[in-house]
């Protein structure tokens, strides 16, 4: 799988977004971390007026071998199907917010372990009906990890052409944070008990028997790129968002990370190809554990903090009005000139 | 000045909250403060199902006698008057976010040094051209700030009135860190040095002129109450800002807390009335320094930290969206139940 990125670098508009930046009416900088994103979404865009276009959330939903067995998660495995529904009937935190902020919302079967009916209002780019138990097995077989990038890459070619610039992602697999847990360790080299959280709500003894078996798994293997360690501890979702985020970022969209699951797609997006992350803007620094030190391995500022633990892009949907915000005070604004208010007194 | 201001605790209906929160379809907690705000509007509205109706920003700008000697503010006093008529034309930083998530906007001229036209679309409630410089003399008369108080009780009246129930507050007015860091030593009985910051870009000999300036103010009186702290170091907008505070939290609205200045102001509320604290949402942790630690003091975790240092009241704005998002996630999504999602597995 090749991926064209280019860097967004370009020192001539880089300079120009700054000045554009620095004339509005406001104290140089006083528009802090939107200032940043400002000027990344410029970069991205390659323009001093950047917009937001038909912003989506895409939620891929896969299921785990390892879920069969509740070692790991203290919900059972139908709840991934279960909340498809749910996401389809509108009731669930994703459908709130993108209702709040006026975002379009797509649910993709990425691999979830019931057949859904045909006319059910989600993508179905079902690779099987869940993985295998990585504890037994590689999760997945190279040509399944392939289909994943590309069936990913042809639904977010369609957004694309369908007016969307900017593309907030999203999960839901019972089990799928001990596939990010294994995945974190792999990428950043950190210890699984450096990775490993509460997921959707384990207790101290519940982590402790996850890390144990999360250890194992580990050990267990020793993959020798980023595909062999997807097809190895990943997951049908975590696959088909690593293909999304690669493919988002050739076709120069503003990509929105959220929470812990995502990041790790996001970290084997990065070991294909580092420029993806000059088109990442992180949503929110989540509470499961791990998720900290994936934002502290990658140097990311997340836009919010607020203790959600809840997965589905809730972070990203969340986001977007800052974001929108970003783009609008850039467009928007006044400069000091065109307004007739008066710059710093120079001493 | 008295109000009536009512506790929120009602424990029956905070069983009622909690449980409808906890039978949401995610896991226990998963939603993080933004379950913590649904909560608290839950108590504010003494419902289980709360609205935020006509959300409405707020902005209350005045002059600062200090700012006419240019010691303390690296921008001309000219600045407060020459940004009220860009509020109006719509190019402030504030205008922007406003429109980027539908909230009204209303402008007092709480006391800028400049007549305005008798048609310009702001609220007229004037209390002078400017405070007096309190290197001098106190900022205010008593009868000032009662009037002050008054006035922008009466807006916050006619505001309920028409159909708003969340307000977020901001100001405008060249000097008013200097007014907020002496109101917040006296309140929080804080050296001048740990409540001084860079305003809106002092370097760090100018901040340390301001220190020296404010200590020699802050010595010279000794105010006995917060009436007499206002009328001494205050500003007609943060006066007005207490009494728009305290008029809100009387009528139980939701009060939306901003930066620095207006968390000043509500530091003399609450040493009013200190019910007032269980009706504020904190919107943004600002960039000025001594905010930080009025927080702290406070107990308070604000929703969002960007960096911003502008007032105006866009860190209200644009955390209305995430306040939006609390309410519409309690009213609108889907239980365990109703959704036939299985819940957790108990051991």
């Amino acid at each position: 799988m090749t991926y064209l990125i280019e860097s967004i670098s370009n020192p001539e508009l880089e300079t120009k977004l700054k000045n554009k930046i620095n004339l509005k009416t406001k104290p140089i900088g006083a528009l802090g971390e939107l200032e940043r994103i400002a000027f990344q979404i410029g970069c991205i865009q390659q323009t001093e007026n950047p917009k937001i276009e038909n912003p989506t959330i895409v939620i891929f939903a896969g299921d785990h071998g390892i879920a069969t067995k509740g070692e790991v998660n203290p919900f059972p495995q139908e709840v991934t199907s279960q909340m498809v529904y749910n996401f389809v009937n509108g009731g669930a935190a994703i459908n709130i917010f993108s209702n709040t902020n006026n975002l379009n919302l797509k649910i993709v079967d990425a691999g979830v372990n019931h057949k859904f009916p045909e006319d059910l209002d989600i993508i179905n780019a079902k690779i099987d009906f869940g993985t295998k138990n990585y504890q037994d097995t590689p999760a997945m077989t190279l040509e399944q990890c392939n289909k994943a990038f590309n069936k990913s890459g042809d639904i977010i070619s369609k957004l694309k052409k369908e007016g969307t610039n900017t593309i907030g992602f999203g999960e839901m697999g019972i089990s799928n944070t001990s596939s990010a847990t294994l995945l974190m360790a792999y990428f950043t080299e950190m210890p699984i008990s450096a990775c490993v959280g509460s997921g959707t709500g384990l207790n101290s003894e519940g982590i402790s028997k996850k890390q144990h078996i999360l250890s194992e798994v580990y050990n267990k293997y020793n993959p020798q790129n980023a595909t062999e360690a997807m097809c190895t501890f990943g997951g049908f979702e975590i696959a088909m968002l690593t293909g999304a985020i690669l493919k988002a970022v050739e076709l120069k969209m503003v990509v929105i990370i959220d929470g812990f699951i995502v990041t790790a797609a996001l970290l084997t997006a990065l070991s294909i190809n580092p420029n993806v992350l000059e088109y990442c803007i992180f949503a929110h620094n989540s509470n499961e554990k791990g998720h900290t030190k994936m934002l502290e391995f990658l140097n990311a500022k997340p836009l919010l903090s607020l203790d959600l633990r809840l997965g589905e892009g809730t972070g990203a949907a969340l986001a977007i009005p800052l974001i929108q915000a970003s783009v609008n005070f850039l467009n928007d604004m006044a400069s000091f000139d065109t307004a007739g208010v008066s710059g710093e007194t120079k001493d």
